[in-house]
């Protein structure tokens, strides 16, 4: 069963090891814990829905606790205390597109809010209900989770819109297909998700960003459905697919979907190298991606993380090994740990290895095989799971990451860092805080911060000491030529920072098309822009 | 000097060799010449301009012919009938953003008609004045056309606008870089017209469209400037860039354009390879697609285009005995000649020859080595020059574009040439009509027919030729998942096949973007969308 106030399955524990924590403690003190509620709790603080009773519509208690809340941290600390505020109404399970048209027409009669819900795994506030004096419907897309259609010549697959990552997955590699589209999320996001927010994936050096693998399909707005067709390319104009990718729910639902696909590869492998430095990892990365060596992922760690994925990873002895190893061959202190695939042909994946080795030998990297990377590829869903196993042992994490030009990269992560790290310091709190870079372009690069603190004495003050953190960064991150996000889109979280890269006259034209779909502003209000 | 009615340079001049028109004559009977005007005819018809005097606008006639016109066929023949139609009222010289700003202001003052100029190389009627009430004033980049800025570590150079194909590649090549877009208009067209038609280049497979290319810039409108800044990638709502890829000097003029830039490439090769019937070649380049086989350019000619190619070529000796050795390794009459390059380092293109050549192998490719692709590559930007050459063999040449999905490749290339090549029965005219695949994606591929006819006893019933051929071809693609334009845009006479792709509700997005920047519509109307 999916857990109702934090991440992923019940059934999935992660432990941090016994050395983890006091890694941890050592960088920012003992940890606090603060007291869970329980669900029970929480379904006797459900209102009576406001909305007239429909047949897809359920007002199930439990079902609304259910959707209320995404998995950012502000979600977290509301499901943990169990402080939800606002939920909605009533959560609608369509089954087909012509039921999605049937709500909206029935939410626009009524005057209904309404929210598209994909996994519910946003983090940054997309799927919150709000409160006010219109009752709040939320559109839970889970029962369209369908492989519609795959056009094996094209390579294009019609899904409904609720598939989440195994569902596309295991649909496809039926008939030998992949998607190729890994978000960390991937266990619970939808494909419907990743469009409305522009997601990327971790392998998205091959396969592409959503915005690449998205071919066409629906969105069901006020006005009817605006339909997309499949081409190639075009130069027909502005591309529309462009306005559906990254519209969070404000102009319409989308309510099928059409992607890229490509066959299942010959060959993957993962690799770990590890660089002696920080300037000379970046200035490796870098030329890897303009050299266009076709690896299919790449993620690179900074010091602090590699010391602090290390030391949380278990079998101490092990790795004391590989740090004499890795010492002996000149990267000792400050080293940086990169990993990197392979995924196609064997001549291909044989070809990009060796000039990848080669590139790398010239910066000094340290090759250490396919053990390490074979770990990062098991446990390349698992993050997730992390906060509820630093949550028990008395700590809060949190990420938030952007891009930036490579010209920018090391001041952009230096000057994150910074307002992380210092940002409680007028608490006297430390924050342990460190990076990697795990999109690379020839432009430049994603970067994508992890910080750690401790809960103060309630959940308020708590949910504070984010703020203060979170503000601190994104401003740092608007001021600096960063984007407010890279792949986890905008919602409500990060809408006052939006008009810092699109401008005021930007800013208006996303104004002009909400208006053009949804003129009464009843599709997800306050998402993306702020009403 | 750059011809004032046809392509390129005066200088430039290409003849048809004595065999190509035989092989003409054969097909589509002798040829018939229309008399051409001179420009000092055409520069009597020029009216008195209806603007106001302004230091940056010249109304001199000649300057208002040379930019009157692009180089659709309606064009090609108005220019050599001499029968014009309208002219601009005057020609702006813009030299900073600054002066399009001001030209702007005093032409929304003045209800004053702006039409946005690169390269005037337009084939699809987007540069036209119409008449009507209110003055035009043509407004052409070209004296913005200086690279501004090159960031060399996120490989982003800043150009004006204005930028011609040598222009853009001189300037960037003086460091050791290219922009790789290589059209075939590549020796006039500008940058900022690249843009706003989203244009593809040759070499697209390996560098990208111009979509992938743009990384970001301004856009002057009535409203004042829409600056994008430029990110790697971003999931922060719809990416504007977008919105002004296909604008066609809609929503405004651009002013400045930044770019992905590569380093000049180690190495560079371009090979033939002839494949014995168009079926295996066709399933041959769709793997070569679907594999990610590293190659830059990819390009496969019909057997009618392979015929044509070759006995156009010159040589006929020589090609009497490449004819024979094909026929000996398996590819005779029905053979397609496919071309394809690598570009890179040596070990990467290494292995993608590799690769291409035991694929290709398989489908019973026969390798020729490196010398018709360098004819290629020399001859690459030579095709527009063909269309004088014809004409002064008494022929008509024109092309027309697509892109559809692998599965429905086939179907609408058969369609498209069947509507060409009986599209003059009734007048007992025959049409010869040839095919290549130039653009090739894991969804499809781009699909670009080359047509020949003759013109008719005058130039009005001739322009009703190609009006018949347009049309019916067109509506071949519009009612047959076809896009109306792969890399050329809607301009004009494009414009009324659109909303067969993009749908009612499409264009409803489209008009409200129109509505939004320029509610007035003064900035060239009647393009993309009809007025």
């Amino acid at each position: 069963m999916r857990r109702w106030n934090g991440w992923g399955d019940e059934a999935t524990v992660m432990e941090l090891p016994a050395h983890g924590a006091a890694f941890l403690e050592a960088r920012v003190g003992a940890g606090r814990s603060l007291p869970d509620a329980s669900l029970d709790s929480v379904l006797t603080q459900v209102p009576a829905s406001r909305l007239a009773d429909h047949p897809l519509i359920s007002s199930d208690a439990e079902a609304r606790v259910r959707h209320a809340r995404g998995q950012s941290l502000p979600d977290w600390l509301a499901m943990r205390e169990g402080n939800f505020g606002v939920f909605p109404d009533g959560v609608a399970f369509p089954e087909t597109a012509a039921q999605i048209r049937e709500l909206l027409a029935w939410a626009a009669e009524r005057d209904v809010i309404v929210i598209p819900y994909g996994g519910g795994t946003s983090v940054a506030g997309h799927i919150n209900p709000q409160s006010g004096d219109r009752p709040v419907l939320t559109l839970s897309l889970e029962r369209m989770n369908r492989l519609l259609d795959l056009d094996e010549e094209s390579r294009i697959a019609t899904f409904g819109p609720g598939a989440n990552g195994p569902q596309v997955e295991s649909q496809l590699r039926a008939h030998g297909y992949t998607l190729g589209h890994f978000p960390q999320s991937w266990e619970l996001s939808t494909l419907g998700g990743w469009v409305a927010s522009r997601s990327s994936g971790q392998q998205s050096l091959r396969y592409g960003r959503i915005e690449q693998l998205f071919a066409g399909g629906t969105l069901e707005t006020f006005g009817g459905p605006l339909e997309i067709p499949t081409f190639p390319a075009s130069a027909a104009g502005p591309d529309l697919r462009e306005i559906v990718l990254g519209s969070e729910g404000r102009f319409g639902v989308i309510s099928e979907v059409r992607v890229r696909v490509s066959k299942l590869a010959e060959d993957e492998r993962f690799y770990a190298v590890f660089l002696p430095s920080w300037p000379r990892a970046l200035e490796a990365i870098r030329e890897l991606a303009q050299a266009r060596v076709p690896l299919s992922m790449l993620r690179l760690s900074n010091a602090i993380e590699t010391e602090t994925q290390l030391a949380l990873a278990g079998h101490p002895g092990q790795i004391a090994l590989l740090e004499k190893y890795l010492r002996l061959r000149g990267a000792g202190a400050g080293k940086c740990m990169l990993t990197f695939g392979v995924t196609g042909n064997r001549l291909q994946n044989a070809a990009s290895l060796k000039q990848a080795k080669r590139l790398l030998g010239r910066h000094g990297g340290v090759f250490t095989g396919t053990l390490l990377g074979r770990k990062w590829a098991e446990g390349r869903f698992r993050f997730p799971y992390l906060r509820e196993a630093l949550w028990q042992a008395g700590y809060v994490v949190d990420t938030l990451e952007t891009a930036t030009d490579w010209c920018n990269v090391d001041l952009l992560l230096d000057r994150i860092e910074a307002s992380l790290r210092d940002g409680l310091a007028d608490e006297g709190e430390r924050v342990h805080v460190f990076t990697h870079l795990s999109h690379v372009y020839g432009e430049g690069s994603s970067i994508y911060t992890t910080y750690v603190f401790r809960p103060a004495g309630s959940y308020a003050e708590t949910l504070e000491r984010w703020r203060t953190l979170k503000q601190a960064a994104s401003w740092v991150i608007a001021g600096n030529r960063g984007t407010i996000s890279h792949q986890h889109g905008v919602g409500r979280d990060h809408a006052p920072y939006l008009a810092a890269e699109k401008g005021e006259r930007g800013m208006a034209v996303l104004e002009a098309l909400a208006a053009h779909f949804d003129p009464e502003r009843r599709l997800n209000p306050g998402v993306l822009l702020r009403d």
